[in-house]
């Protein structure tokens, strides 16, 4: 049973172009990136840190299912995690395999024996992360164990504390077998990734899925800006009920 | 002579909800209000204080235009003329008369006889300026005369040094005759004129234009957002080669 309404029909032939597919997936040092997430016009992601806020309409929210179809993982940041709490797993209705959830959480923040993501993984709904941790993190037994007891794992990696060593994550990622991931947030991780795109000796971001919801959450709430300017090439627009989503790839 | 591209046919029908016509520019405190502007992704108006930054693909400047025919006056405040020193006329090809500048400019910075406008005018393409002004600036003699000579007023209100006080700025244009306004910018004025929207007692922006073009400006540019939530509704998108549009009508 799902609870998401049908897919619009013309996102199919829309979204296609900028999914990954057998002959954009071979890169050895890297899977497949599609840069994901829902925005208000002014730029914001939440109406103010740690919180979530209900951004795009209905029929969007099922392009994010639809989109977790065609991807091995699912990638966020502590900061979602702890914010939001969340399921990260494909809640729609033709999924035949579940995406890896991926959670870049430096310091080893997160208690994973008390989240949702444990429960939904508990009940085979989903698949138990991995979690990106620095080397130095100490990491808590209980949710080392948890992790483990399901499937999981913890991956150490020189992070130096930050989340912005995105070229060794990526490899280690492809290594671990995952051929495509979808990075959905939050806004640190978003702005983190376009900046280091931006100044990588080669792109590591394929696809860019923008969704624009009509309404602005002000200057309080947590926003998307890249450190300079970003151009987006092979751009595609389409629009929805009330939401606009923009499908394009981000140039150097 | 026109330097625009042809406007895409499709935009007619689009816009044409949003305009003001015969029926709904009757209020007797104040015009239609049109908000306009042009924003990137992360809702950036120029790519840092004191600039001009081209945002919009040729058809939405040709759509910029259009709109332009459809009002008695474009708005903009005195930033948006010492960053772009702007011609503020309508250049679209069947252009029956020119829409009235309007500037707001508290503390009567502008030197009028050295800009475009004054050039623009002087050469018979657009309308002098009626310039907004605190009831306590000086105003610069020579500018006086040049505005005064060519047909323009300035227009002394009590803004009490900022320009927030849109109910009396609004209710001053409709007595001159303007039934019909376009607010074009800049970001400080976009974001007062929502914020006040929103805390008036009765809605004072009648219709909302927003060009979406697909880039960041990154978090150094001067964007928009306004203090607190502001929901859009009626929405309709219009998607061109490379930008969207957004028209629709903000909610208290």
């Amino acid at each position: 049973m799902s609870e998401l309404i049908p897919l619009p029909q013309t996102l199919i032939p829309f979204l296609e172009p900028y999914f990954p597919n057998e002959s954009n997936t071979n890169h050895p040092k890297k899977p497949f990136v599609t840069l994901t997430y829902a925005q208000s016009l002014d730029s914001r992601i939440s109406a103010k840190p740690g919180t979530q806020t209900k951004l795009s309409h209905l029929e969007t929210k099922t392009m994010t299912h639809y989109i977790r179809t065609r991807h091995d993982a699912i990638l966020v940041g502590i900061g979602t995690i702890l914010a939001d709490d969340p399921k990260l797993n494909c809640r729609y209705p033709e999924t035949k395999s579940q995406p890896r959830p991926v959670i870049i959480d430096p310091n080893a923040k997160w208690k994973y024996q008390d989240s949702t993501l444990r429960k939904i993984c508990a009940e085979g709904k989903g698949l138990a992360p991995f979690i990106i941790v620095d080397e130095s993190a100490g990491i808590d037994s209980e949710s080392h164990n948890c992790v483990l007891e399901q499937g999981g794992k913890y991956v150490s990696l020189p992070l130096i504390g930050n989340t912005s060593n995105w070229a060794i994550i990526l490899d280690s990622l492809r290594q671990l077998g995952i051929k495509s991931v979808m990075i959905e947030g939050g806004a640190r991780v978003i702005n983190d990734l376009l900046d280091f795109n931006k100044f990588s000796e080669k792109p590591i971001i394929d696809s860019i899925i923008i969704t624009i919801a009509p309404v602005y959450l002000g200057i309080e709430g947590v926003q998307v800006s890249p450190s300079s300017r970003v151009d987006i090439t092979d751009v595609k627009w389409w629009q929805g009920e009330q939401d606009s989503v923009l499908c394009g790839r981000p140039l150097q």
